[in-house]
């Protein structure tokens, strides 16, 4: 027998998701809005980061503005493109996700395999995926349309505008549903509860 | 005059650096390890992650790992792929550091100009980004090779192998290097400790 070495070394591997869990005072998670345009996701993102730090919770919003422009500067708006886009939206949420944080994505996310997709990605590495839809009807968004992006859809001067002329395929089994008219406040302590009943928000 | 609304109504905005900082007991920053292969880069990564997550600090490794198997999984080894391998990487670290978390980068990233693209990509967001040189010399990484990889690429079993047939371009102004036979352990104190130097570190 040859004796081996008594020290006790630490022994080289990522920090376990419960040590994780226990300094993050939650776990690790993807909350994935998904909408029409100008149907409030940006407004309940925000709102729902506002209230999870204010509750010292750690959250963070991914959106057009932060991964457009950076991550996912170089793809378009082809069929193609829009795929990889929220492909790779997708592995960094689960990065997020993984790392202890709460992943607040807020894109429109129109089809329904590509969330699928994401689903998968978190269902396989034991991630928590919460897809919640704000359910706000065409007609309402195309009378706010606060961008006159809807507009210039309808007199054909933006291609392939989701709800116009490309399809939205609404989520069959959203974690939440934001029904239309709940004001964004409301609607982020919808989602706190949820959070809480699932014991992914922990208490203080 | 018309009389404006005085309600008190919460601005949509993101949450500040600040009260993140306040909420994370640190601030966000990028730690990003470079070194040829075998020079020690993942046993560091792990233990400063591990360091740092027992004194419940919150930080996170990417590297081939978690990164080439998922985000970047559509990338080869080509010239283009590996600098938009890197890219990707510095665009994820810089969301992770923007929201508050310590990003650990171990990757050999051999081109000095890919590097310096991430540093600049920090330096615009106003996040700080902390370049750790493994300076661990090749013949010694050779010596060691415990995944056989360099006898390989001597035999041309591997192609544009760093160090061997691809350049590795060293850093000239790394803000931490280590230098070769520093044990694990201690490079971690080390890095700790300039965290700590610079306030990115708050103490408990």
């Amino acid at each position: 027998m040859t004796a081996k070495s008594s020290n006790v070394v630490w022994q080289q591997g990522r920090v376990q998701r419960e040590q994780r869990a226990a300094i993050f005072n939650q776990q690790g998670a993807t909350l994935w809005i998904t909408g029409l345009s100008g149907a409030g996701k940006s407004t309940l993102a925000f709102q729902l980061e506002h209230l999870l730090t204010q509750l010292r919770y750690k959250a963070y919003v991914l959106d057009g503005d932060n991964v457009r422009h950076g991550l996912n500067n170089n793809l378009g708006f082809s069929m193609h493109d829009r795929t990889e886009n929220i492909r790779r939206i997708g592995e960094v949420t689960k990065l997020f996700a993984d790392a202890g944080m709460l992943a607040i994505a807020s894109f429109i996310s129109p089809l329904r395999k590509d969330r699928s997709f994401v689903r998968e990605l978190h269902r396989q590495a034991g991630l928590p995926f919460v897809e919640i839809f704000v359910d706000t009807p065409l007609a309402e968004c195309e009378r706010r349309d606060s961008k006159q992006l809807y507009a210039k859809a309808r007199r054909g001067e933006i291609q392939d505008f989701t709800g116009i002329s490309s399809p939205y395929e609404a989520p069959e089994q959203a974690e939440i549903v934001i029904r239309p008219d709940t004001a964004p406040a409301a609607s982020a302590e919808l989602v706190l509860a949820w959070l809480r009943e699932q014991g992914i928000l922990r208490s203080q």
